[in-house]
């Protein structure tokens, strides 16, 4: 039963998707998933550290007990237990924070998703890192913000500059933990400073903090949100302690832009899954993750090793990387007149495949830079990896 | 460790922002969740329906076979076994539905709201059913459009109404099988009808179909979408045939489309959660729907009888209803100088709850109108339920 020659339609999409693009990452990604490829490319955790077995004991646990409930229609802000773990997690002894600053989100992206909303008119100022994090970029851009990038040195944001280009603007998004792409840390001086000034200024600070649990030596370094909890929005996620593609993050912020939030988020999807959420809960709630983050960041750290013992050993002279205290990333600056993008297509004939740097700046990018990621590659290919991607930088260089 | 003297945050939200609220609906279920009401309030299905053990064993085997890859993140556009069994499912012997044209979503509500943000501007018009579903209305009001109601009867939509304002309309959205909050169904020939003039204005479609697999007595009427697949714009849930707590459906459309839509899901949450997915296709790939659903349409279809009988019984004359061939909705138009929002303070005092119509208009309101729902409260308290309101009711009338 069809209606006869339908015309077709002619699509007229809002002005904010027809600026919408998909990631160049995720594109890269479908080539690199070839087996043949040595992917540095990726940012995906190793499903070597997913805890499959306590993961399904725990659905089995959550749905025989509370299946009713675990399956039903939730609450837009989240599952209390959980909420309140997480509030408890982030209380230090001068912080308490509150259930209430809590909401739960499918995925620390959607944070991005809703603060955009909530916070960004068409052309409004936006300050970010350079560079800065991609998926970042990309669901604060739907609401079409004006970037401003704002100059960093080894140790990320640099606060003096923050203070000159302020004026009007709407928030500043920072990753301060073992950032994405360049793997760097704000120290704590640096991290007092910037918070103060963002305080000064009345300025919102975004600190987003996916990687901050993946410390290779020394205990995680103290919070921004812990230093100012009245300035500070704090996103968190359970993808890279526990697993990705359960989709479970959160936001953690004063209680009226919780509630705005809230609003936004019902809206949206009206809530994240309830069943995830228990299932999470009594994963974790006996204190399982510091059991397990340990075995995450051993396993990390040594990759990571692995990776920088193999650059010193092949990159030529004249190519700097740095050496990241946690995560998942090395950032690498290539002398200037090499283009990463062209770099990547010559590696990928050569089976072997990182993300080009460039579009992580907002603003002007360095196309001499690339990110690599060791969390998914075994040492022994890590190696032969970088030797292969050493010299076909070695041969720009001649 | 923290700053002194922090100036507290003055926030500033976006225009759209500014507008938004929490649903009316989500406000009332907070009161009427009290163990001594008898709430008719709910749009939530019955958790007697939840096939618990079934979804437990799922959990398991997706996890014991695929874990690494349930638990990794996915593709933005959704698994595609299951995309696969949803086209297939869609498809008719004149029309082919393909895997592309499908996207997983988090849940319909999440349709909504992409489908907002990639075809409204602010103050574009878009056309909607009198009365609408709330949560369509809430998701595009974040886009800030220029809604207008377009006049219904009792076979729904109005194609000769359509027509006369539908010039510069971006969109029309319907919901045509037993609707939220009226719980009516639009007749084949409307459908024929109001396709073909949507396919010859060149205005895009929307076929929301939340309830349509709960027809209580026939096979479900046939979708608009396969009367004209390139104009229509489907989306369904696994909301209402499996559980809602899992937060899963999906949108099928013409291509180009379904790609700015996927820019704009990964934009907003990178993916839908990938083991969920996996999950729901072990759960129905066999066939389980075609015996599932039928245990669920009697239970609603005994419950949706004691209720009409209820009202038979009890209502004074001057109260109309309809009655439903299926979902989870009767509508309720009380005498015009009965506001609806004024009984309902009543009814909780009497402990006895609804949804007041008002809400469900993007324009002028009929205070008169109340929704009931049938789905969640046995015959014996249904009947004692109405019993009270007819009584509420009646003293108005005096």
């Amino acid at each position: 039963m069809k209606i006869n020659n339908p015309k077709p339609i002619a699509w007229q999409f809002s002005r904010r998707a027809q600026q919408l693009q998909s990631s160049v990452i995720r594109e890269i990604l479908k080539v690199t998933m070839r087996p043949e490829i040595i992917s540095f490319a990726g940012g995906l955790p190793s499903p070597e550290t997913f805890p499959i077995e306590r993961m399904k004991e725990a659905f089995d646990t959550v749905l025989s007990r509370q299946g009713k409930v675990a399956l039903q229609y939730g609450p837009t802000d989240g599952y209390g237990p959980l909420r309140e773990w997480i509030a408890q997690s982030l209380s230090t002894p001068d912080n308490r924070i509150a259930m209430e600053q809590v909401l739960m989100v499918s995925g620390s992206q959607q944070a991005l998703d809703l603060l955009g909303k909530v916070l960004i008119d068409e052309g409004s100022k936006v300050l970010v890192e350079t560079p800065s994090y991609l998926g970042a970029l990309q669901a604060f851009s739907v609401y079409q913000p004006e970037f401003v990038s704002v100059p960093t040195d080894d140790d990320g944001l640099l606060p003096r500059e923050v203070e000159k280009i302020a004026d009007g603007a709407r928030l500043l998004y920072a990753l301060p933990n073992f950032q994405n792409p360049t793997g760097r840390t704000m120290p704590v001086e640096r991290r007092l400073q910037l918070v103060e000034t963002c305080a000064r200024l009345g300025l919102p600070l975004i600190e987003d903090d996916p990687y901050g649990a993946l410390s290779y030596r020394n205990e995680p370094l103290p919070k921004m949100v812990a230093m100012n909890p009245d300035g500070v929005i704090y996103m968190g996620s359970f993808s890279k302690v526990l697993t990705p593609g359960i989709r479970l993050g959160y936001v953690v912020a004063p209680v009226p832009l919780i509630r705005k939030l809230e609003q936004a988020k019902q809206a949206a999807d009206l809530h994240t899954s309830q069943l995830t959420q228990m299932v999470v809960y009594e994963t974790i709630k006996d204190g399982f993750l510091s059991q397990h983050i340990p075995s995450i960041r051993t396993l990390y750290a040594n990759q990571c090793q692995a990776m920088l013992d193999a650059m010193q050993e092949f990159f030529p002279a004249g190519v700097t990387w740095n050496k990241p205290e946690g995560g998942m990333f090395i950032w690498v600056k290539l002398p200037t007149h090499i283009d990463s993008m062209q770099l990547l297509e010559e590696a990928i004939e050569h089976h072997v495949a990182f993300v080009p740097g460039a579009p992580f700046y907002a603003n002007e990018p360095e196309k001499n830079t690339l990110r690599l990621s060791f969390v998914t590659v075994p040492p022994a290919k890590i190696r032969e990896g970088v030797e292969k991607l050493a010299k076909l930088i070695a041969a720009k260089m001649k």
